[in-house]
């Protein structure tokens, strides 16, 4: 992935100094990091906003343990860091992964179910439609949340979705995948009655998608752009220290009874 | 440190199997990877009472930032675990080591000191006084706290050090660095004109030392302890969650902007 | 779990200075984290046996990584043992959990059945059998390993799990966990027309079922004891540095092309 | 940091749908998450160039290290990654953080020495190079490396680094500190007789300075584009495997001796 002489690394075929150094983003560079090529100019817009919005959340379990974690072990800001990541797992980030990954196994199905209609103006979309209902009737049989829908706060739409999903309209790399996303989520809103928007980890999920990123991944997504953020929380954190006071609250709320050493 | 046949495996010398299994305890086997030999019944006892005096201290920041992680991450207990550790730096479990270093720098001298004086009755002892006198107004001169010394709750006096110097004291294993340690506690106390008691953490220095384990791992001793508790925390987030509550009320207390995805 | 006033501190219920340090083993200590009360004689020797296996496995994934990890961060030897401990997942002491939780499942099934057939000498261990050939058969059909089966080199069988299984018969403490193990493995070994031990894993899972440890937090006893390994590594990598050797030999065998900054 | 209505998140006082994604780009939003502010067009392509030449390394103690870690537990991509940047401490990128801690803590002197002389042509280099002399000679009499200065591979100069100081150059955003960095190596290398060019991380660190990024959390550079490869990394391990050999040879190499589970 990476070869060196004296005067020259090679990073992926490219020159790192000549060719990639100036030239381009660091989204672009985590783009070639899981593509093994550039990306497009409208790839590049895309994937840099996908990531873009994954930074930053405020205050999340993940920031709070990063700021937790610094407090005990200053000398170690990668510690911290890596402590944040830890809890990006199945619950939180992995919805990227888990949207991405309902979207990747369904559509050799579509793609099939198209081929057999032999095309036709809007033969696709009934298949799409067709889809969609089965993968929600799926996940309401087995009682389980359809990963990268329904948000607590944004409702009826998450702003990040409709956001993204412009961009990639723009770009010209919106395709079957985000169709299917959003079949998804019209079927599970109205079969469960209540507001279940495909959030910023369905919309990423379904653009990594398009964009060719498989889904084992996709939660990598999440660990790209939360490391830049958890730096940013550490930095706060030596800036303006919260770690000692929500240790305090913690011990207060949790019984008379906790002891400090 | 390990090797194996189809039918033996032997650790540091001695077959696993036959001779560790069931005849040694975890304390011991511990003892067994720092020092690479068995502890005396009198070392295994202090050694483990050392241990066991760590391993469970209620809520502490890295028990919430464990508690947080599994919130996150409920598919790696191992993730939860190692994000607590990442919080026994310099600041906590970081004194053991400090005080450990301070004793383990200094007893060269003092005992360059008693060869020097040729011996004669309380002659050491004065060179204790001095030698502990000179690490306390070099602390002081620096404006840096004494590792191992002061605790906020555990006054005048830490029961865990009563404790671990009575039963080292019981099993003839204390010697100049329980001595100098104690010395120290005494002079800072004087010269701050507070209650500075010998902490857990200093005591455990002091012992570590007492046993030969260099101050470079100690540190280490910390993190087998605490490791067993926080795998404690997790079984308890499992059963009565609380990391949930824990970020809510960071939020609201943060500010009223902070949002949650 | 732990509280404290200025010359008291308890744990789960017991006076830490006065009831446990100088009384309980790690191991003890370990076993009143996860079950709430203190082990008996038998319970202790058999726990501790357990963990003891567990503590040294020489050159391994995770030891190699703790390794690696010291050579870029002296400064945290809690990031070294962290990073060791990431290691320790679904694959390798994943299969305790496995394991346990195959049995812990089983269990309910056993126990309905022998209530059906009213007793009657015998009667118990053929619904054992029955329920060994059935799980053995779900995961044959399913293509996947039973977990705490089998061992590349400790075969036909693992020592350390005869002197496991041995402990526990003198202790009074092998029962029908450890029956339907043994039968599981016996079992496999016919169906698969080759040697497949219960190994170490499968062992402690069944020893842990006995002891009343919940499947879900079995990954935890493997953390605990490979905790004070790692330490033990990293203490060697500090006397006997390997990291940068491994690292020189990886890059080379990796190619000639990468470069080292 | 960040805060949210029903259809409106406001990251560090901007509108993350409406004015940053799609419209900046990944570095550009690590430069708003250190800083606090946009970057201007000349400090998004500085800044985006050093975070670039970070990302991939190819084989690297803490890229091993993950794909170790992944072996064991691929349930746990967040696992492999921590463990990965767990390794980039004092050692590794630890020396972004040294070489910036040198400028930084340096500059008020050399400020305070340029007012001194009451400006005139030239005054203030014949300060910079007194004051990359005085460092120097420190360095050199604790016979500690100085840090940024230095590469196995890359001599007589780095190649990143005369990039990053010309890209720099271009956007007009070199100034003192760039100047005594490369003054330090030109002093650097007279007195030690040997090669020591400015390498990628005293580049960084200079341009970091540059930026107004206190030292402080310099390391976080180093995590935000390490996280990026790791995340690479372990896809190319799910792909192509490596660890599994790696563990095969590294126990070879140690000896005929070491077992395997």
């Amino acid at each position: 992935m990476a070869s060196s002489t004296a005067d020259r690394i090679t990073v992926r075929g490219f020159d790192l100094a000549g060719q990639l150094m100036g030239n381009v983003n660091l989204g672009d560079m985590a783009f070639l990091e899981l593509l093994g090529r550039l990306p497009s100019e409208g790839e590049s817009r895309v994937f840099n906003a996908m990531l873009v919005a994954l930074v930053e959340h405020g205050i999340t379990p993940n920031t709070i343990a990063a700021r937790l974690t610094y407090l005990g072990a200053p000398e170690s800001v990668q510690g911290a860091v890596a402590a944040g990541l830890l809890g990006l797992g199945s619950v939180f980030v992995g919805t990227i992964e888990g949207s991405a990954r309902v979207l990747q196994e369904a559509t050799p199905q579509l793609r099939r179910g198209e081929r057999a209609q032999e095309g036709g103006a809007g033969s696709s979309s009934v298949a799409l439609e067709d889809l969609a209902a089965g993968i929600v009737a799926e996940y309401r049989q087995r009682r389980q949340a359809i990963p990268g829908l329904g948000h607590p706060i944004h409702k009826p739409v998450d702003p990040r979705t409709v956001r993204l999903f412009a961009i990639a309209s723009e770009e010209g790399i919106s395709g079957e995948y985000v169709a299917l996303m959003n079949a998804i989520g019209v079927e599970a809103n109205q079969r469960a009655g209540r507001e279940l928007p495909v959030n910023v980890t369905g919309a990423i999920g379904a653009l990594a998608s398009e964009l060719g990123i498989p889904w084992q991944i996709c939660r990598g997504l999440g660990l790209m752009a939360r490391s830049i953020g958890l730096v940013g929380h550490v930095l706060e954190e030596m800036k303006t220290p919260m770690a000692m006071e929500i240790w305090r609250q913690v011990e207060e709320e949790a019984a008379p009874q906790d002891e400090r050493r």
